[in-house]
């Protein structure tokens, strides 16, 4: 079976083309140029996408930065360093507004042409920032809609939307990118890198992914090779 | 109240922000340049916006031509002319995948922005093409995903998707248009105009908008200039 897989470049989006490609799918992996600010991410999705063999990478650029509303974009914001408790303090300035609901609506155009039949993404409402389009009800809805939206689902060939990591804490995806054998230092976490790519170590994305790699007990390549900032 | 007009150029979104407009909103105009043929409506669309006081005008590039999937993506499709009945042999081929989900997603994420309070969109699922994406359990699905996607939703600001001409006939909407001293000659219908923008009077979308005004009994002035293709 044909699937969408929504890669940033991230830890959850790399575990996630891999449990896809280990669940038999041919992948097409789709990604993002919103103006997110730490758009490094799109070379490490770029390699994930060819290291793990998808049939096909696309990088759709997308102004959403000219819309505004959110610290991750642009170069005005501010990437919160040293939250209290990540996803504890309500919903962080980082939180773009609608991405996910667009980015899927972009998956589930790409989906219809390919006659894919699923398309994952890596979101996780565990060990998470408290993003609204994070949440299983936002899954859900998602999928109501989905199942509505386009010529292929009335015709019956609905796209299922896979989100294997949404009930994982952090150290379980960890655990699981173990046991899919994936290279965790193909991916980059990190919303304000420095400039030769080093992880801040203090933005929320830092924290969490640290915290999940102490609690599998597996050593992050990413953090190992990285710089102090 | 701020509201999010989506615009094509066209007769039904133009008519749209005439009745957003007359509902007393402050109207952000929303257009998308994603690789449609008839990109010339977009002329339109910046014209309509201007003319009809919209608070602000922005078009949004995205590339679904690379998807493909549609007649109306870039220049290899080739556009229906003189169906027997527009929108009762299924699905035409000008349909393009997810398009409306992706349009009301950027919007979602604008309104989100703006903080506004409606998305109004010209669809219309009466005198259509038959896409599914015009559809009343379309809207009722994405207003659904709206009460969940956003931080201003979980707050309590959801927004509300308005789409006032859902329910009309063609003829019903240039009778509102009459009614809103609406200036028809600012829109353009044609999937397929002629190089001085002249509608093709054959593909779907002349032939229900000649229809609606001959129903109607008013004269589009747009046909009226118009040479014959």
């Amino acid at each position: 079976m044909r699937a969408i897989v929504l890669l940033s470049g991230g830890l959850d989006s790399g575990v996630t083309l891999a449990r896809a490609r280990a669940d038999g799918c041919e992948c097409f992996a789709l990604s993002v140029r919103y103006g997110q600010r730490h758009s490094h991410e799109l070379e490490y999705a770029a390699r994930l996408a060819a290291t793990l063999g998808a049939a096909q990478h696309r990088v759709i650029d997308l102004d959403l930065a000219g819309f505004g509303g959110s610290a991750l974009l642009g170069n005005d914001g501010v990437i919160p360093k040293d939250a209290a408790s990540p996803g504890a303090g309500g919903i962080p300035t980082t939180y773009v507004p609608a991405r996910n609901t667009i980015f899927l609506s972009l998956a589930l155009a790409w989906a219809e042409v390919l006659e894919a039949g699923a398309i994952y993404l890596g979101v996780n409402a565990i060990d998470y920032s408290g993003y609204p389009d994070c949440r299983p009800e936002f899954l859900a809805a998602f999928s109501a809609l989905a199942s509505v939206a386009t010529k292929a689902a009335i015709e019956g060939r609905p796209v299922e939307i896979r989100a294997p990591l949404l009930h994982s804490t952090k150290a379980d995806i960890v655990r699981l990118g173990v046991a899919l054998e994936f290279d965790f230092g193909l991916t980059s976490s990190c919303y304000d890198p420095g400039p030769r790519g080093a992880p801040c170590r203090r933005c929320d994305s830092c924290v969490l992914r640290a915290r999940g790699f102490a609690e599998a007990g597996v050593l992050d390549p990413v953090a190992a090779k990285g710089e102090i900032g």
